[in-house]
């Protein structure tokens, strides 16, 4: 079988979906792009030659011959898309997050599943053959039973003023910090309760203008006891930086990666690497992975591995988290609901 | 010049001084040791020929030919130690913590000033060779402006059920966390403001009983606006764990180390090391280091490296974390004073 | 511009080659695949739909409307498919060895340069990152002079013992050791002038039937007066491992890896992670890259990286350095010749 | 019991090992210093008040009252020194290696036996913890049959060329080299047979004087069957590095030490660390270590760890590998003989 895609949203991150989509995945084929910016598309039309392209996104919906679409588009533009899927009857493989609020996570899950397609939000750590490797030893007992949960998410680069502002992005909790609250969930197979924030903008003053901040650590106690920390920070002028640690009762687990090009080199006292450039480096294989898993879904007729109920939680710590740094005070997750 | 020590408390930590006193710090001598433990002081003896031994140190204190000494009993004793000392004129090289409560530290602040005599205390992170290394760089400016300090400290045994009890370490936060308190403080140079601590009894429910309990983790705010983190707990089922980073606008340091031995043994498909057992095998030189430092401070008449102040603001960091856990609030620094 | 290629051996060297043709290389295109394996074309035609398929390879070779073959045939066919490549006016590219012996490279070569075609051979090492950053810095002048090579090759299997044969791969010195040869010449820019070898089947004893031997270390003499050394092993039990050095009179240089996953299991006194499988895993990106450029030198008819004077060269060693250990004595390249 | 020592040679060796018997070694004791330099014996004296200090080392001989001799003297003085100590009496640390030729060795050999005294010579690599790790577990079967023996040792500066030469030091090859000839026969409890030596003066031309060379790489062969190689050499001009691998049929052990400070530095696209600076650092354990396990020894009226016909061995080894590189052959260890 042969699942047929449209793209919708051909920048930085579509463009790397539409290659996963046309070469890397065998039972993927990138049939259509849509796109508002013309540039990209011709772009497009000279990388992938056989795919037709569409400035209006509804348009490529109309499609009978399409079975899923992928999303990539602005954050906040993504309920918007995935309710116009879900109503043309194609399975949604959408980026994160699937909305900055929980009403409109509802919104977009409501329409959802009023189709009955299916629904795949982009958590792709989750398909890092490191966090998947570490998923397995803790399902088999092999650290006992997690107690902490610690990650640190630190990017390269500061996003623009525009794209940092709470409308657009969420802010840094909800557009970098997303991964980890999810991350959280999943490996430690139970769910934040309360949260609380410090956070600053330390490094990027131009920041403040956005409302943004760029630096962040939050607090976590799980429902099941469990404690933990997490930082989200532009921090990383070294390189990208996501380490991740699970600790337990009979073993601890550390995933974390600071070297791209295995090369040491030695000079009088120091002895040096490289680091990692960003995001689409370190995961590159995970990206590929969760769009195979979610054809497969789709294949075997069986749930997506990250759906509906995954992203809604995220968001909701997400908002959670914001709201803590906002107020200066414990938030509690119950209180978003 | 040397100078002439009395050693008060012969326990593990006693005996690690002693031999530090003895033989490592050129300018140290050994001169008597006292602890009411007469097997401990048959042992001392044995091991140091020429040193006289008391089991009441009141007795140690009585003598004119002592120049200092070093106070390596249970915590809660400290300040009662502390302040005969300094009645006696003695130089005073302490274990951390200084005291368990604000009002004893400054109990015991007020007898060292009214007699004038110099006060250390035992924070030996400061004079491991990698913790020096790193105050170096950030005073020289080389990572920029420090934005954010993160610490972990995992043990690798639990206490007895007696240490544990709030009266007698000060439980964890105040036992353990102390060292990350103070490396706070030291490598932001910046005061902290405001903590909010997350734990739970997670791995020795033995340890309920004494009311204390196994893991924590502390948000922290500092004064200049900077942010941190720090996890203390008992989750070091591997080994002993000490990491610290401080993360800055143009740079950032990683301060660890996860394996004593430098060996790796490759095995299919699994390639391994070893870990580090504890304090003593970790910070082994540090403790040399430090007592060397209090030496010289002593010889050349200055203000020794950890002084009364410090002392001071590690414990109200404590006593701050502490009540957090217990109110489940943030609390202020300030409101400790 | 599109290179249209014809695939001429489709097992698992093949295989790989086949996928980066047809999907990684922007300007490739894979047309057409020869193996006299029915199976495996089979195999392949359900990997690429629209590709033609042949028994006969003379057939592929007949198709005129192919610019290039990719060659992955047993190393005993290879002088053979060349030259029925170079006749067709085909541009080559060959896996390693060119050929077992000078008289038959000779042969090779003399085909090539008659008809004109561009020919690449396999050292596929020098597209890997670590080895490209390496050779940048030695060129840069980064390390000063290179004064020693060394270099450790260690498979993590046995070949069948038919495939050992020194008749069918060369034996390990040939099959595996090439390789190194070829990094030795090109990382320190010298010619190699005269090997020493010790060698034995120490593993697996039933390649001793095949005239084989599983571990060997290679003493190198360069023209310029540097020094190295090389094992090349069967011993990789625990995984596969490469590693190579480069030491220079201002600085030093060191590739390798020695870990898949970026994943630690920290268990008590143990912390321990993962190996490579394989070279297709440790040089998945450099075979890519490597016809990437084999691509580029066609589209802009320049001479390839890696052509027939290098491919003789590391001949030529591999046969000084087999005779080595056959006459157990201090061979000269200039004897091979 | 307390083995009271007399100090032979009050160099930068004889300092350390001063230090080692005077503090470090519970059951020695530093009675006596002898060096014809008369500044080293007035620091000796500022060091270890009570010491008695000699410029004739025949005088401490004559004392009654010393149980051992620790020898720190200029490498070809040290049999003249051995006979001397074994004609007085005296048990007998020193430093390697015993002597440059196998005559001179079984001159010394005849007098320790004729007297009846221990003998230990310094291969303190052989206490070094991860070396005796390492032989822990080839011995517990951990790794198979060991069948490769691999050692990098790098010094971080060159000596002075009066001792590099040849009836000084003994030359690159016996100065340096004959740790990991010790350690070659040690790990794989089998002897050498033939050595084939490459070499060179590639870093520093200064040393071509004293005839002495600065690179060399020795292949091994062992009488069970095994092979190795060894690189000696002053290149470590980034640190000090030694390493060594012992590759079996069922695992493999790398023991090794790239880093000194456990502190990383991250900046833009650069992680560094620092390196170690020499021998004193990298086996300031090792050292004290094996002067413990000597007084052991005489405490325990048992064979040293490291005798007579270690000692032999390793300089048969260390001649055989010179011969080597002077006539530009193989050579038969049996030959030296």
């Amino acid at each position: 079988m042969t699942v047929r895609f449209g793209l919708i949203g051909a920048g930085r991150m579509g463009a790397t979906l539409a290659r996963h989509l046309a070469y890397t995945v065998d039972d993927a084929n990138l049939v259509a792009i849509a796109d508002p910016n013309q540039q990209q598309l011709v772009e497009m039309q000279r990388l992938f030659d056989s795919v037709d392209t569409y400035s209006d996104y509804n348009k490529l919906l109309d499609r009978s011959d399409l079975d899923a679409v992928a999303i990539a588009t602005p954050t906040n533009t993504h309920v918007e898309v995935v309710k116009a899927a879900a109503a043309a009857g194609k399975h949604i493989f959408t980026e994160k997050p699937l909305a900055l609020t929980l009403e409109r996570c509802d919104e977009a899950i409501a329409a959802v599943e009023a189709s009955g397609v299916k629904l795949h939000v982009g958590f792709m750590r989750r398909f890092d053959p490191a966090y998947i490797a570490a998923k397995k030893k803790i399902d088999a007992g092999d650290i006992g039973n997690p107690v902490m949960f610690k990650s640190i998410g630190r990017d390269s680069w500061r996003p623009t003023v525009e794209f940092a502002r709470r409308e657009n992005s969420g802010g840094l909790m909800m557009d970098m910090g997303i991964h980890d609250f999810d991350l959280a969930r999943w490996l430690m197979d139970s769910e934040v309760v309360r949260v609380y924030s410090e956070g600053g903008c330390l490094l990027y003053p131009e920041l403040v203008e956005a409302g943004d901040i760029d630096n962040a650590v939050v607090n976590l106690k799980f429902a099941n006891g469990a404690i933990g920390d997490i930082e989200i920070s532009r921090s990383g002028i070294y390189g990208y930086d996501i380490r991740t640690e699970i600790v337990g009762t009979e073993g601890s687990l550390l995933i974390g990666k600071l070297q791209q090009t295995d090369l040491l080199f030695l000079q009088p006292n120091n002895i040096s690497h490289d680091t990692i450039p960003g995001f689409m480096e370190r995961f590159a294989d995970a990206f590929a992975a969760e769009i195979a898993d979610f054809v497969t879904a789709i294949e075997e007729d069986r749930e997506t591995a990250v759906g509906a109920a995954d992203a809604r939680s995220a968001t909701a710590i997400g908002v959670a988290a914001t709201l803590s740094l906002e107020e200066e005070r414990i938030v509690l997750i119950s209180e978003i609901e």
